[in-house]
């Protein structure tokens, strides 16, 4: 691996910075299911402390049977939402050719976990400037996680911003093994932010705020997590969707924790 | 998994038959490097009993420094190569926008093991006709290629040949580990032909003879070796090719197995 | 590793030679039941060619509220099942302490997947000169399990036979993923004998023959199969048991495939 | 799994105690080497607030030409330093045989990651009332782990602490995956104390301490830390081990971040 940098390159989605002095945390619905459900989650994390908001558009599912995301019936839901709470968002794109629809709507691409080793679509998501947050393969390895970082800084857009959501491994009890120790490795041998994701890396809502604790104090930049108004009823992943109240809950322990770590956490947009 | 019908269905490719009375071997390079080094080896392995050509076009490479294929300057090299042969001849595509430039060039499009979870690739080759190798991601597990197979299938193309090459796990002496459980399974509860890939599976040209014969008697229904003339120079993954010379040797003894398991080696085209 | 000769060194176990010219075969109960349970299976086995009895006395089960095997009330059966079969015995050691007790009733020590990394238990029986079989551990790497083979050695007994039984990845279609490469491999990178165990590896009666034929291929130098005379009331392991009858029709295609290979079938003793 | 209590039974050792309000560290080195080595490690752990020493006395090592510990040549040691520190001492039994001599040496057994499914041993150390504190092997599921914690409560000793310290996964760049998932679900799935062992998880000096932070973050009752005064002589796994200066900035960071998740620091003894 080149890149061993020891200092943190700071990445700007607007307003915001991934890697700086401060800790910022994306939150909302796995699935945008309906304006109604993706409103009232933006509004409420927002309150909470969320200064950016999460919501898949196009599902990557193993089973072809199942919900698949509202796809581009989503795009004035997204559109409406940003306008009424001014939170910057972040998807996941599945082929290179959403690249023009997305841009202007998201102010940050996801490349999911199964597209991590999708070198084609990083070749050409390094051709934009709008920044990118790398999901880890469920089982790459860190320095193909790194690689597949250069292959988009190589092709142009320096904007990288990686995410631990978890590895597969041998252990069934949880969805994934959350592998704390690659975010505190990648902080001391790379220059890209990090931040980490415990909704998938546990698969259990009462998992994903200790963890969430756990991911800051081994040197996390941030935090992405899955809020659903009534996870019961979610189309996808509602097991491991913290609801509204659960998730204020966790950003008043992370909170305390980021100071006891000399790190303030973001500040919501005025 | 609902694909438990245990009677194999023959996927045809030309001529040739995957999951029927015979076993059907594949060969040639990794990579497609010159016109010399494919037609070179396309002569040999015919001449051996391989009755498909392989060549690697579009490599999807982990390191952005590495080669990464001839690409489209492969494209005459291959015509010519076929035309002179009459082999048939499989490649893997990494992207949905190559179909159109693969139509007519391939007589099957390999799905590699790091596409096996592009849901978005899958959902088009699904629209097509031509036969379609997919190979198993290497931590795939056997369910979610499966459902990958489902993918093609329910998108309208049921002509899958699937292809085991070998998974990640701790083991660390061998390239991957070669899962022939996985091939025994699959033949007892899918109808999908399988093949499988002892050159990745192994990552050691010495292994590779061993492990294709293992294969047979697991109860593949054909193989997909690498060969080339002088794997000491080859531009990728010399370090598990066979050189001709080692692959007729294979062959030879592949047939003695494959006859005590009352199975023949389909034939060379005439 | 320092152990690389590619030359086999055989083992005898009394009259029988594990790692020589012929192909020896393993088969008995998982658990040993009643006297006659092992009985039946022993006279069936024998019979259709296994030239060695297995059979479970002190069983390691990791629910401790589970069978726990028949323990030393088992000696006085296999001393009578051996008596009337002829038939050498290997079972599994779980404790030093159980040596002196077992010299003279088996003929070959069982080290368990579990007890690869026993080291005190392996010092031990590097001060017999009665033959181990070392079975992998289930997540042991290979170089591990060359190293716990040279305690053996280097402690003062050289009659070591290596078993491959599966390993544990993050695939759950099949109780174990069956790691034939490493027969390959170690068979080209150590002297030691390797045998290989389908019944743990696959954990499904329907997948055992295929497997064990495939085994075969990959350059195993025996097989150790589990045989019930009535799965279904099997008090461990009935899932992956094979009948009587099912272990003949095992042996018959193995006399083919073996054939194929230019290896013999060790011959029932007489 | 029938452990299923929600509230953490705690386990005392003296007049400490493991699972209640106060957070326990544990320190020392990988092995005990000199007295001078044991005696200057304890007295700068205790400075710094270690409650208890840790210390190896007799090894599991992979490869039987490494040190294998001082074996009983460190009990005067022990004895000496116990005597002057106060500070109570656990060490890793590897032999059921040794129970006898650890009985008054040690104040709480460690079964290593090895000996997790040494269930004669597990057995024998149920029959005595010293602590044990039982480490998850480093392939074994949480449901094992927690039989393995029944095997010793069934046989009569209900005084066990957990203990995580990585799993082996396909990962490298780390010597184990942390599996801090596994302690939130132990914390939230059994009575169990359960603490983590950052030095083996990550097996590198600079990663201890952000993960040391983080296990206690995702809800560890304490930690076992390795700590020599010069890690670069170490007769073991001088790789992983703190200098006594590093120790003491870990316990401050620690501190903390105990406070913030509203958890005192075990007091050092008086």
């Amino acid at each position: 691996m080149e890149i061993t940098n020891p200092h943190t390159k700071p990445v700007r989605v607007g307003s915001l910075e991934f890697g700086g002095p401060s800790f910022a945390v994306i939150a909302g619905p796995c699935s945008i299911e309906s304006l109604e459900q993706c409103s009232q989650t933006a509004d409420a994390v927002k309150k909470s402390g969320a200064v950016m908001l999460r919501g898949g558009m196009f599902k990557l599912r193993t089973n072809p049977e199942t919900f698949q995301g509202m796809g581009s019936d989503a795009f004035s839901i997204v559109r409406e939402v940003k306008a009424k709470t001014g939170l910057p968002f972040v998807s996941e794109i599945t082929d290179p050719r959403q690249i023009s629809d997305f841009i202007g709507l998201v102010d940050m691409f996801q490349v999911g976990s199964r597209n991590m080793h999708n070198y084609a679509l990083l070749k050409e998501l390094g051709q934009v400037q709008t920044p990118v947050m790398l999901k880890r393969g469920f089982s790459g390895l860190i320095s193909e996680w790194l690689h597949s970082a250069e292959y988009l800084v190589k092709h142009g857009n320096p904007n990288v911003v990686l995410c631990e959501r978890g590895i597969r491994t041998f252990e069934t009890a949880t969805r994934n093994t959350f592998d704390l120790n690659a975010i505190a490795f990648v902080k001391q041998n790379s220059h890209f932010p990090v931040i980490a994701d415990p909704s998938h890396a546990t698969g259990a809502t009462s998992l994903v705020t200790p963890m969430a604790l756990a991911a800051a104090a081994a040197g996390a930049d941030g935090l992405i997590i899955e809020v659903h108004p009534n996870p019961a009823v979610a189309l996808s992943d509602g097991f491991q969707a913290l609801t509204p109240d659960l998730f204020e809950s966790l950003m008043n322990r992370l909170e305390r924790v980021l100071k006891a770590l000399d790190r303030p956490l973001a500040k919501p947009l005025t």
